[in-house]
């Protein structure tokens, strides 16, 4: 598969530990693919402070999506301003010798820009059908599709993953080399998000 | 246990279903010691723009606890400007009838404030114990405590539980009267973060 890599903006260049760093469209879209929840960040259309609000994510070709009550803050908020979205999906507890040292594996990706929203009923199913989808695979043709009143009270994003970037670690801890002969067991817990199996209502 | 409520905010106040809110300390402590990650929200100290960042949570009494590198862009916001810190754990995917009942069962808690940067040493200590001690508990006094240097290139912040709210889903699908007749199964899923055995190296 060719790796299309995108332009580095200032915003999305991962500057901490850069080498933990991605840009490729298919390392980003398949973090995203694994992720449910995205938490975005906005400033409150009224008071004006950094809110953060975690909500289901999915994703259609390069675009990111999520979706809220017609009249959120979060709506509001979508509609014009600069929001940031950034997802992560925890893969280990890194435990080294120091605590300085201790760490997490993990998957995420943060991207930044204006969201656009999707008014084109047909464009609102597709979406639709994208979050159920990520939820159960081949869900959407069983169940009852949403009425014109329910579309008209969802609003749904689209976030372009033009400006995005990945990050991740992977790997055991990163000690130093004056701490290797300390007596204590390093190494990683590895974290998985386990499904089970369907209660039924 | 006594539920010390707190007085609520305009901006911790849940709009959405605020059924689902809650705000006494107990649940909102209880919450935050089940997550691990949290995802700190804040405008860029340059450009302006919101930014959100997960990281590494801890929690000492009231106060939320969070670390990063001192020249971060996260620790030159976080010292002294607004921010947010939105943290969930998923528990379920809630299948329904509809494509518009389907959800998630979770437990969250988003705290606005300023930061209040811990720069005592002793309390600097006391707060990589809580962070080492939230990845396994009891770790501390058996790994190397970090050096005069490495306190000095950590930031570590505080930010007080006092502007919080917690807000959680649990149950099953909230069907419609109308569709419980389509032969569709519907329930949960539940979700759990498994922790498996250290892969030692």
């Amino acid at each position: 598969m060719t790796k299309s890599i995108r332009p580095l903006s200032p915003r999305t260049q991962v500057r901490r530990q850069p080498s933990r760093g991605a840009y490729d469209r298919d390392t980003i879209h398949a973090f995203l693919d694994a992720i449910l929840v995205g938490h975005v960040g906005f400033n409150d259309p009224e008071h004006g402070h950094p809110t953060v609000i975690p909500t289901l994510i999915a994703r259609i070709d390069d675009d990111l999506l999520f979706h809220t009550s017609r009249i959120s803050r979060l709506a509001e908020a979508a509609r014009g301003a600069e929001i940031c979205v950034s997802a992560m999906i925890e893969d280990g507890l890194v435990l080294a010798k120091s605590a300085f040292h201790h760490s997490m594996n993990y998957r995420s990706v943060v991207a930044f820009g204006k969201a656009r929203e999707i008014v084109a009923t047909d464009e609102k199913y597709a979406a639709l059908t994208a979050f159920t989808d990520k939820l159960v695979p081949g869900r959407g043709p069983h169940i009852r599709p949403p009425s014109a009143k329910e579309l008209n009270i969802t609003a749904i994003f689209a976030l372009s993953l033009e400006e995005a970037s990945a990050k991740s670690r992977t790997g055991g801890p990163a000690d130093d080399p004056d701490d290797l002969s300390l007596p204590v067991d390093v190494g990683v817990i590895p974290i998985t998000r386990h499904m089970g199996s369907m209660i039924k209502f």
